[in-house]
């Protein structure tokens, strides 16, 4: 069985973990503070990020969240998440490169930062300037992701796909850390419920970081 | 003709071209310089980043240097540069977010920033500390480079992939800025002259950042 080398706030391994839940494929969680800089795993990943995909029967390691999707899309045909025609595949991974990157900088970044590694690595408060800064960012990606579902069926296009999946895995790791104010953002907050109402999310939900409790809201799938 | 919007110094547009090039698609270039906001970019492109590749004929734009790598290699069959099995594909979409976000935010982006921004647009000198760390991640990543140009054909396997392209894109621009010390790194030097050798290479190394030249070895292939 995959291994996947990760800890439960990082919103890169969420969303491959959102991928491997629609397509049924069966992990299990082997926990890796990258912060940590342990040594077995920068020989996995020069890139010392989670998450890290490995295959013990073949001692294999895939890194890399996006090349991962990629090859599991390419290996595992059932419930694609990157279809459609190259047009709509090129959107759908613009948008995966939009939350991966612009978001996750903006928003879930230093939320990760001041909520969690402050307190639980670095043992400082919180800067309220950057949190206010992050929540402010917060909103402009809020409105886009308004439009996005305010335009079309789904996040990335007619169908769900990666996009919604990476899209979610952002959003709820932010929201974990008290980042997210939906007032104003009543098409994204109505997306984000169906989406935290499918089974792949539920293990997602359930999951709690070591000293960081959520907020009670978190998990509640009509909140 | 395909448009592309972007400036002499983005490394992620350095690492389209290339595979355009390779693939010979014909493009026109448009100067856009993304930290002026000017509102038609942003509109084509809410992350605010090059390259974007437009169409004019259908009035469509590809956004993302990775989404749009994509769309190429499923749309233009010629000369694949992410080829093979799966988990070879995997290994080279691995390299190219190592080299597109590592690479970039320990080398790249802090060269770009002290020597490109602070000199073109902000007016103030260099902050000699930031760029003597970029220099010492440089050594870090060209360590990592010799290692996989050792131990395999091309960077990212036996073939030329997207990820010598990748990898020489950011060590473009970072040898452009003057932030490459190739003493010690003897084997990343061999391929760069290859790579730099290449046609598809021929027009980056003649083109030119205004108000910024580069060093005299900068363009010679043999340097």
């Amino acid at each position: 069985m995959w291994q996947l080398f990760t800890f439960p706030l990082c919103p890169f391994s969420r969303k491959l973990r959102l991928l491997m839940g629609e397509k049924n494929i069966a992990y299990e969680v082997v926990r890796e503070y990258p912060w940590e800089g342990r040594d077995g795993f920068w020989q996995m990943n020069p890139a010392g990020r989670t998450p890290v995909l490995f295959d013990p029967a073949r001692r294999h390691a895939l890194c890399d969240s996006r090349a991962i999707c990629e090859f599991l899309e390419e290996t595992v045909e059932r419930n694609p998440m990157t279809g459609g025609t190259a047009p709509q595949r090129a959107e759908i991974r613009r948008l995966v490169a939009l939350f991966d990157e612009n978001f996750y900088n903006d928003v879930t970044a230093p939320l990760l930062h001041e909520r969690m590694k402050k307190r639980l690595v670095l043992r400082q408060p919180p800067d309220s300037k950057a949190l206010r800064e992050a929540m402010k960012m917060a909103h402009g990606h809020l409105d886009y992701i308004d439009w996005l579902v305010d335009t079309r069926q789904w996040v990335g296009g007619s169908t769900l796909s990666l996009a919604d999946l990476a899209c979610a895995a952002q959003v709820s790791v932010a929201d974990y850390l008290g980042g997210i104010d939906w007032k104003g953002h009543d098409q994204a907050r109505g997306w984000y419920a169906v989406m935290k109402s499918r089974p792949s999310f539920r293990p997602l939900l359930a999951e709690k970081m070591e000293g960081l409790p959520p907020p009670p809201h978190y998990a509640l799938v009509d909140a």
